[in-house]
C-alpha cells in the first residue's frame, strides 16, 4: 500500500486510510512512484491505463470509460507550429477525467463512500459519473446559480445536486461541513493526492505522443494548479526511470480578471497574495485560493516557466482562432490560445521550439457562453 | 483512384469526380476496397486510422482529431452482460465523425471546395469542424429554429450558417438548389459514398476490440442507416480478408413516432412505405426518408436482424438508467437502450450471446432537452 506525507507538519500515512487531508488541515501528497520506463508501458492500451505500471494502485482499475492517451495535433498559430492536446476528448469532456479517474479507482479499491464534491462545473461533472460508473452513491453540491447545462450532466449520473445559495466559497463550506458529519467522504479534486497521480499522466502522454522526447514548453490554463502539478510528478517519475534528462517549461495561463497565481508571482512572492477578482468567462480556472499554492508557484518556477494573465477580451479571439482550426473548445481552454500569443510575440517562446498547448475543455461544455462570445445570431 | 457504381442505372465513375449521386438521380457506392486482414492494422494508431491498409485514400489523411478507436465498456442490463460503443466520444460528440473524416479526407485529396451541406444537427456541427481543419470553406443549411447549442457548434468552426424557415425538407431542398447552381459542392453526408467509407470503420473496431471475433448482435439508432450500411461494408471487407466466417445480426432502433424502416419492416416491404410522423425527442434519427431505404432494408435482413421501434417513453427511461452507469448519451442514443431491453426480454437475443449497443452521441450534445426529459429541477 502506498502512503501519503504531510509536506506541511511532516506527518505519514498509509493510503488506504480515509483521508482527504492531513489531520494538521494541510494538503497531502502521495510518495513518487516506481517511475516510469518506455518498457513499462501496455502500448496496446489506447488510455491512460497505457501506465498503469507506474501508477500508485494495486490491482487493474475498477472503472474506464476510455480516459486518456488524447489526440495531439499539430496546427500553426503566430508563425509558430504548436501542438494542441485535446483534453476536450476525455469521456465527460474535460481533462479532470485524468484525475477522478485515478481518485475514483483509489476509493473503490479501498472501499470508500459515499463521497461528495463541491464543484460548480467539470469537476463535479467528471466525479458524478465515474462514481456511477464504479456504483459508488454521489452528492455534488453547487453554486444555486451554475449553469443549468451543468447540473444536467450531474444529475444525469444519478448523483444527487445540492444547490447551495451565495458564493463558490459558500459551496465550499458546505462540502467541508459535510465532510465534518462523517457521513460522506469529501472526495475533494482540489485535496485528493490521487487527483494528481491521475493528472501526471499528461507528462507521459506528451513524452510518448513527442517520441518519448519532453516538449521545450507546455501551457495550462491554470486554476487550482492539478496539471501544473501532475506535470512536475510526471516529469519527475520519468526522470527516475532515467527516460529524460531535461525538463520543460511549464506556464500556467489564467485569465487576468481572476489570477491568483498570476498576482503572486508577479509580486515575486512564494505563497499566495491577496487579490480583489473580476469576473471572466474562464470560470474553470477563476480560482480565488488554491490549495496549494506555494507549490504550484515553485514547480513553475523550477521549471524555469512562468505564469501568463490574459486580458479579458483576447479569450473570445483565441476561441474563435481555434474554432477556425476546427478547435471547439470552452472559453476556459481558449485562454492557452491568447497566452500563446503573448508568449510567441514576446519572444519567450521561439518558433523553432516544440510548444505544447493544452486544451482543458470541450466547446460542448459552454455553448451557450461561446455563442455570447462569438456573437452567434 | 477508386471507382464509383450506380446500382440503380450501373454506370460507373472515377471516384475523383465531382459527384455526390448518380447523373440518373441515385446514390451511388463506392467499389469494394481491398479487404482487411489483422495483420494489415497499424497498431500504434489509436484512431479509425489504424485502418489505413484497408481505406480507400491515395495518400495518408490529411486531417485527422483523432477519430475512431473509441471505447468499448461493459454493463450489466436486464440481466445480461452488454457492450456499450461510446461513439459519443468522437471529437464532435457524434459516431458521424468516422464517415466525415474519410469524405473530407477524400474531398481534400481530389481537390474540393467550397462545400455546403444540409444538417440540424450532429452531422452539419461534425462537417463544419473537419471542413474548417482542412481549411476547406464551409456553409451549413439548418433549420431556422434549429436548438441553439447546434448552431453555436456549427459557427464556432467558421463556417457560415444559413437558417431556413420552414420543414426539414425545406432545409434539404435549398442544399439541393446550392447544389444545382454549382458554386459549392454538396458534401452530403446523406448521400456521399465515402461518408460509408468510413462509417465501416465501426465493424473493424468491433472485431479487434473483441478479440478479432464478430459479435451475435448490434443495435443501432438508426436514421438513414449509415451506421447500418457502414457495418455491412465493413463486415464484407473482413469476409473478403478472409477473417471471419460468420456475420452479426444487425438491428436498426428506431423511435417509434418517427420509424421509416420500421414501417416499411413491418409491411414486409422492399423498400419505401409513407406514414405519417410523429415529434420524438430522439431528433438525431427522425428520418422522413432515408436514401438508401431498400439497402438498408436489405441489409437488416441478410443479417437476420430487423428493426426495433421505441415507445416514446421509455427514451427516457433508458436515458436515465444510462446515466446511473455513468454512460450520459443523447436522447437519440438512448433509444438503443431501449430496444435492448425489448430484445431480452423477447427472447430475440439472449444473455450468454455478445451483444454491442451503439451509443451515438453524447449527453453533451442535448442538456436542455435531457434536463426536460430527467425533469431536473
Amino acid at each position: 500500500m502506498a502512503a501519503y506525507r504531510c509536506p506541511g507538519c511532516g506527518a505519514t500515512y498509509p493510503a488506504d486510510r480515509k483521508l482527504w487531508r492531513c489531520v494538521c488541515g494541510g494538503p497531502l501528497d502521495l510518495e513518487p512512484g516506481p517511475g516510469l520506463r518506455r518498457d513499462m508501458i501496455a502500448a496496446g492500451e489506447a488510455s491512460l491505463w497505457r501506465y498503469r505500471a507506474a501508477l500508485m494502485l494495486s490491482a487493474p482499475p475498477l472503472v474506464s470509460l476510455g480516459e486518456g492517451w488524447t489526440p495531439l495535433v499539430t496546427r500553426r498559430w503566430g508563425g509558430a507550429e504548436v501542438r494542441f492536446k485535446l483534453e476536450s476528448q476525455m469521456p465527460t469532456g474535460s481533462f479532470k477525467d485524468r484525475g477522478t479517474a485515478l481518485m475514483i479507482n483509489h476509493l473503490a479499491e479501498i472501499g470508500i463512500g459515499p463521497i461528495h464534491e463541491d464543484s460548480s462545473g467539470n469537476a463535479g461533472a467528471s466525479i458524478a459519473t465515474y462514481a456511477a460508473a464504479a456504483g459508488i452513491p454521489c452528492r455534488i453540491f453547487v453554486p444555486a446559480a451554475a449553469p443549468r447545462g451543468k447540473i444536467v450532466q450531474i444529475a444525469a449520473s444519478g448523483a444527487e445536486v445540492v444547490g447551495i445559495p451565495g458564493t463558490r466559497q459558500d459551496v465550499t463550506a458546505a462540502a467541508l461541513a459535510e465532510a465534518e458529519a462523517g457521513r460522506s467522504f469529501y472526495a475533494s479534486h482540489n485535496w485528493h493526492p490521487y487527483f494528481i497521480e491521475g493528472t501526471q499522466t499528461l507528462a507521459f502522454e506528451l513524452w510518448e505522443q513527442l517520441g518519448f522526447r519532453v516538449p521545450d514548453n507546455i501551457l495550462v490554463p491554470t486554476g487550482y494548479g492539478s496539471n501544473i502539478l501532475g506535470l512536475e510528478r510526471g516529469f519527475d517519475a520519468l526522470e527516475r526511470g532515467g527516460e529524460i534528462a531535461r525538463r520543460p517549461r511549464l506556464f500556467a495561463v489564467q485569465a487576468e480578471n481572476c489570477a491568483a497565481l498570476a498576482v503572486a508571482w508577479a509580486a515575486g512572492a512564494a505563497d499566495y497574495v491577496p487579490f480583489t477578482p473580476k469576473d471572466t468567462v474562464a470560470d474553470g480556472i477563476a480560482t480565488m485560493r488554491p490549495v496549494r499554492t506555494a507549490r504550484v508557484l515553485a514547480a513553475l518556477r523550477k521549471s524555469q516557466g512562468g505564469v501568463v494573465a490574459v486580458p479579458e477580451p483576447e479569450i473570445a479571439d483565441a476561441l474563435a482562432a481555434l474554432g477556425r482550426l476546427g478547435l471547439y473548445v470552452e472559453p476556459t481552454a481558449a485562454t492557452a490560445g491568447a497566452a500563446l500569443t503573448h508568449l510567441l510575440r514576446d519572444g519567450t517562446i521561439r518558433p523553432g521550439e516544440t510548444t505544447v498547448a493544452v486544451l482543458t475543455g470541450h466547446g460542448l461544455k459552454a455553448a451557450d457562453r461561446i455563442g455570447e462570445l462569438l456573437r452567434v445570431g
